[in-house]
């Protein structure tokens, strides 16, 4: 795939946290020239907002893909996918033409692109030219402006991690860091609250849901919340987020 | 400043880590509407940096005026420009103009605006309307796109830390974490660099300067490079920064 002329180019783009004008000026410019543009869908919602987020920006002669990631399969099932969709990336690109592939937040952080990028790059390697990745909003840049608590600052450290992890790597990070994101929180919330609980940091600690979308939801007294799983388990949104910033108070 | 008609506005706003267009479609709409744009001037090189970023999107009709933030000056007169500078901005938006104030990368991550933002907002209050964050592109997802060495993924964790904390505080994030955000290396590189080697994390880690400038440098092999206080503390440029992520192996 090198040193051909009016060779073809993938271009990785992080479309940020939902808002249409959160992507970068660079991203929007490059959806405008797109041959083909691959979306995602799997995650709950994701289709539809990845999809309502670069919509306007698209040129009508840009064909529409979609490409689905198993969530919930295993680990062979899932590289099988990830194998698929790669080649025919690959294909794109070879056969000259300009291919976007979209992410939420930033295609670089908790972001399932990666397994593509391992297969499509050498990491010992620089940045071949057929490939351009471009940068997104994260999920907890957008909270933190949102909700107007800050993150880290000067000599605070700051930790960001998947409500996913076990709960020893949590538990270590509440009390290692002075900020931190816990992103994904959904099913996990009941757990995450008692370890909030626990260590004293629900009143520096706040959770958005949906941040910059018009179903946009900011709890900033987690203590006055139900911890019940039924109650958070099937309810929250899978875009659902904590920051806990041990330096900014929220409640009494 | 509530209940106004035309009240002014302070939009805050994080222009990204240096390219014009990797600042969002939001920032770039409110930066052609402003009545007044406040811009950085002190760091090394920031003046020119964040005038550069968005002189293209500015109206004629907007005054451009400079902040002065002490870098080295002790608590006590750092204190009194924080103070000035904030009622400078509350003055404008009382008299009801549209006020812009930019910051290089995202305003509420290791960012001097929140010292302001502490005086102008109340920690237990939802965010007023007279104020608009507006997230901005991390130097760290910019460098991640430009190097295509990514950060944490699935279950791993992510610390981001400024090489200004202490080697304690260093060195344990570096055990504990996947991946780990080195901001703020220059004179540092050497103590850095020693304690890569002492965990056997060179071959993990790069270190990136200027990202996304024309004047951009990227360091893969960490390895070879002098470890003299001689020949990196002047040299290396304020924006440096080493990712390391364990799970990428960049040399042999």
């Amino acid at each position: 795939m090198n040193g051909k002329v009016n060779a073809g180019k993938l271009y990785v783009m992080g479309v940020g946290p939902g808002a249409s004008d959160l992507i970068t000026v660079r991203a929007a410019h490059i959806l405008s020239e797109l041959d083909v543009v691959y979306t995602p869908t799997g995650k709950k919602g994701a289709q539809s907002l990845a999809h309502a987020i670069i919509e306007k920006y698209l040129s009508p002669k840009t064909k529409v893909c979609t490409y689905h990631f198993l969530m919930k399969a295993d680990m062979a099932a899932k590289q099988v996918v990830w194998d698929e969709v790669t080649q025919v990336l690959q294909e794109e690109v070879a056969s000259g033409r300009k291919v976007g592939f979209i992410t939420l937040g930033d295609p670089m952080l908790f972001s399932t692109w990666v397994f593509l990028l391992q297969r499509l790059v050498s990491q010992q390697m620089a940045s071949p030219s057929w490939l351009e990745i471009v940068p997104g909003i994260t999920s907890f840049s957008a909270i933190s402006a949102a909700s107007m608590m800050p993150l880290a600052m000067e000599d605070q450290t700051l930790a960001v991690i998947s409500c996913t992890a076990s709960e020893t790597v949590l538990e270590q990070a509440l009390l290692n860091h002075d900020c931190i994101v816990l992103m994904k929180v959904y099913s996990r919330f009941p757990l995450i609250s008692n370890l909030l609980q626990r260590h004293n940091l629900l009143k520096h600690a706040l959770m958005m849901a949906d941040a910059t979308l018009p179903t946009e939801q900011c709890w900033r007294d987690l203590a006055t919340l139900p911890l019940s799983e039924k109650e958070w388990g099937q309810g929250l949104s899978y875009f659902s987020t904590i920051l806990v910033n041990k330096n900014w108070q929220l409640s009494g």
